[in-house]
């Protein structure tokens, strides 16, 4: 017998009790005659007594054993004379009387600890030792509790969780697949999917109703922060639906997570279309735990001699509420961060409105008071309020203003990670020019149905064709998104051929569902949630990475164990491929 | 709004209400100027009439609709004047007052039946329709159901699901690696997961302490019938336990499941070591639902003249109750199984026992009364049983009785899919010798460890040494197994050194996991089920494939997509590989 009880467990009950603990030395300490260890589990810590009075020969033991050896113990819980608080076994020690050494430990090459010394780097080429950091054991704990809670309301939901396939088939379409030699049909490859979207919507033409998956997905992408090769979706489908019963679906499941993994009740989630998205934030992701909307100032600060607006397609200002005490170093700043070459404004205008209500802009030799007056009724700016605006072409400028807001939220303390604000961002475009190809690409993908009233400009204009798409995004991260997808044969022959494919691409690639369409497909939407990125929002983290047990860095390797690495010529040549 | 209820919920409460359904149709007929349809969705099937005289044009279009349309009514609930007791819904119909056609079907290949006209490969290219059949349909759901009280069973013990990388590192050991070229590493390769073998050792010594996963895994190998290259694993470790605590977590686990799945209550699993299922069953996953162990006839059959069993090593009989009657037809064709080159016997001796008590063999000439009177001692025959007996090496003829033992326990009605043994088979050795290398190879992996007591065999005979491995079995099919681990840097080095690694070798492929062996690993132990096989044990068939929504065929294809398939030369220059 290994324990009797965990290293969270023991209470003021159990004083007196014989037990038998195992687990880590976090840190030991002697005072004189007496030594202590804490014993660490995943459960909590206990501190462990050694009395060399009482036990002379356990207490010897205990001074040479360093951190991170596992040990097994024997003692009598008795109650402590200094109490620790702050944990849960702080009422009570464990008076050891007899102690084995279940496995010694080198001296690990960072500490663990919640702020840890280790680097990036060290840290994962020992991410097992990384792991028993309580911070990052937690984050795993949340992930499990996140998809537990999932399950749980999607099975009461009437969710069927059925597995699809992982050796399937490449598709040059979207990103870049990993591909697996087949070694039993030589010179053909199968391809890892990017997602189960072909699988899902086969399960709604089989009547399997409502289907979800929590499943590995893969893309061979050049890795940016934050993007891993493998992640984790959420992946749903209904059929017999409309848009509406999905976003009820999945707005009742968002706020279950909430309540049942953060103890937070969340109100209805609102939705705003995508052209208010773009019009009011300049992205289609709006961060709306704060409002400093865009106010679009063309109309009343054009025609007066400001060149720079007067030739602008579009003048754009934000509010920033109570920030007239902004200094000049701190406006000058702003102006940098907006004119960094990843952002590409050419300047930035500012409006203070004072204490007594004067405003004093960058631009006075343009704008009198009385001009400025406009601006500021415009953009609803009081006393004490900053007007900032930037001005150019409309993608551009909204581009930009999306980012100067991010930015000055982020500094006027508005976007804290404990303050959870949802929204469904609807009515996507079907299409997107790609403009160097001058193709149309499907902006969620090529299943996604028009909506019915739009079909018509297939044929006409394409990029006015609205889609049923949406995304759910939180704090202004996308966690997801899904769509209507199209349910007709020939109207996804459609969609093919405006995206460029031939009849017979199409039917190379996609026939088996083109084929199924053919024999009663039901109409059917579904969506998938990035699980890694919903749970680092829960965690109010930023970084997936934090939240998979062994993720990869930036090349896409995976230093703990050295993969990807080389092969065999043997292992090869069986498979009929050469690198 | 495409439906208010489900085809598989309206009842005699719900008559006079105006309802709305959506699904397929099932099939239809007419009545003179009645016609009915049965609508089909996941949750049942509803019985729709259309009477002519009150609905002309809606009965005209009934008339024109084919099977598997997708329909939406809408329409009223009434008694139906002749019900239906063998459906949910068999009380009542809906008479249809509106219709609209949501999509059309061409005529399926194939019947959507229980028992259909398809044959197997058609099912498989039109696997989205074969789906459709309630009964494969079932089997998915019964699936979803044991994977969900699995998962439930194991969140309350405290279980932690982690998920481990499907992109890793090859390892030559074992069975075949599927591998994946790297195109950001070029010239170096992941490979898929055989299993999770190394992480969720690694989590044990990050502390996760109780880790679990229902997880794919993959295995190149030459497909036999039901194998497949994909297959999922419910996989799950343990720390600071010893093997009575693993054997008795998941015994819980399979009372658990057979109890929510099946509505059964299974008792405790008895436990027999490997060498005692060898010498009582002649193979390591015995078939418990019935007796007829070997009886080693050794002392009693010998020199008495007949020189067959006279030279050989051992002779095996094993006692058939009540198949006295079987006919000369009977024996000569078991006598023909037997001698199958798969099974490889050179021929089959009998002996009867008579209804008087007398006993009649096909070695008469040999054996007396007296003499066949000792072996039906043995065997502990009485009137009407049938003694079967092998004779030849020990080896062979253990595997020889085996398939004999099943063979007669089948055709005697003794292996009932619906009668439930399970069995923990314990004491596996640690080694076996590869004749053909004449090397040894582990039995279960090289991370599993010996018993203490026998770790001095590794020097002496390595062929002795027992492990505290397991299986467990239910009704002579192997369900799954597990091992206490080695966590000793040391004995691990040891183990790869006895199966032929040189050290080199040894770090190169396994450093990652000795080295984390150096930072205080816990004592752990856990095991893997098979998660298609344990579907299709609860679901009663032998076949794994109907109990994945998409399997591939012996050849590893997935015929309804075609994959594997051929790529682009443009993908394989980019991944920097050729095929």
């Amino acid at each position: 017998m290994l324990r009797t009880h965990t290293c969270g467990e023991l209470r003021l009950s159990d004083v007196g009790k014989e037990v038998t603990l195992s687990g880590w030395l976090q840190k030991s300490r002697d005072i004189g005659t007496i030594g202590f260890i804490d014993l660490r589990d995943r459960y909590g810590i206990t501190q462990l007594s050694f009395d060399e009075g009482r036990n002379k020969p356990v207490f010897d033991i205990a001074r040479t054993l360093g951190r991170e050896y596992v040990l097994t113990i024997t003692g009598t819980v008795i109650e402590r004379t200094a109490k620790n608080p702050k944990i849960t076994t702080g009422d009570i020690e464990v008076q050891v009387s007899n102690i084995e050494i279940l496995n010694e430990s080198k001296t690990p090459p960072f500490t663990i600890e919640e702020e840890t010394d280790g680097g990036d780097e060290l840290r994962m080429k020992f991410r097992y030792l990384d792991l028993r950091r309580e911070v990052v054991r937690k984050n795993l704990e949340l992930r499990h509790k996140v998809s537990k809670y999932t399950r749980q309301y999607l099975d009461n939901q009437n969710f069927i969780e059925v597995e699809t396939p992982v050796l399937i088939k490449s598709t040059p379409e979207g990103a870049r697949d990993f591909i697996v030699p087949s070694r039993l049909n030589e010179g053909e490859w199968y391809a890892l999917p990017q997602s189960p979207q072909t699988f899902k919507q086969l399960l709604m033409v089989s009547g399997f109703d409502r289907y979800y998956q929590i499943v590995k997905c893969f893309r061979d992408e050049d890795l940016r922060a934050d993007r891993q090769p493998e992640f984790t979706q959420i992946d749903c489908e209904m059929s017999f639906v409309e848009q509406e019963d999905i976003l009820n679906t999945f707005e009742g499941l968002i706020k279950y997570l909430f309540k049942e993994v953060k103890g937070l009740d969340i109100p209805n989630v609102p939705r705003m279309n995508y052209d208010d998205a773009m019009r009011l934030y300049g992205c289609d992701k709006p961060d709306i735990r704060f409002d400093m909307q865009f106010v679009y100032l063309d109309e009343v600060a054009k025609g007066k001699g400001f060149g720079i607006f007067d030739t602008a397609e579009t003048i754009i200002a934000i509010n920033a509420k109570g920030a007239a005490n902004y200094t000049r170093k701190q406006l000058d700043e702003l102006t940098e961060f907006v004119k960094r070459p990843q952002i590409g404004a050419k300047g930035l205008i500012y409006c203070r409105v004072g204490d007594d209500g004067s405003l004093k802009s960058s631009v006075d030799k343009f704008y009198d008071q009385e001009a400025l007056q406009l601006w500021a009724t415009a953009c609803k700016a009081d006393k004490n309020d900053l007007i900032l605006v930037l001005s150019g072409d409309l993608n551009s400028t909204r581009k930009q203003m999306n980012e100067l807001r991010l930015e000055v939220g982020k500094q006027l303390g508005l976007r804290q990670p404990d303050n959870y604000k949802a929204l469904w961002v609807t009515d996507f475009p079907l299409l997107e020019l790609d403009e160097e190809s001058n193709r149309w690409h499907a902006m969620h993908h090529p299943f996604t149905s028009p909506k019915p009233e739009d079909i018509a400009l297939m044929q006409t204009d394409p990029g006015k064709i609205r889609a049923n798409a949406y995304d759910l995004v939180i704090n202004g991260v996308e966690i997801g998104g899904g769509s209507i997808r199209i349910h007709n044969r020939d109207l996804q022959k459609q969609m093919f051929s405006l995206l460029g494919f031939t009849d017979e691409q199409a039917q190379a690639q996609f026939g088996f569902l083109m084929n199924a369409f053919e024999y009663g497909a039901p109409p059917h939407g579904g969506l998938a949630f990035g699980f890694d990125r919903l749970c680092s929002l829960f965690g109010g983290s930023e970084t997936i990475r934090d939240f998979i047990a062994f993720p990869k860095n930036n090349m896409g390797r995976d230093v703990m164990i050295d993969a990807p690495s080389v092969i065999s010529d043997e292992q090869k040549k069986e498979l009929g491929v050469q690198s």
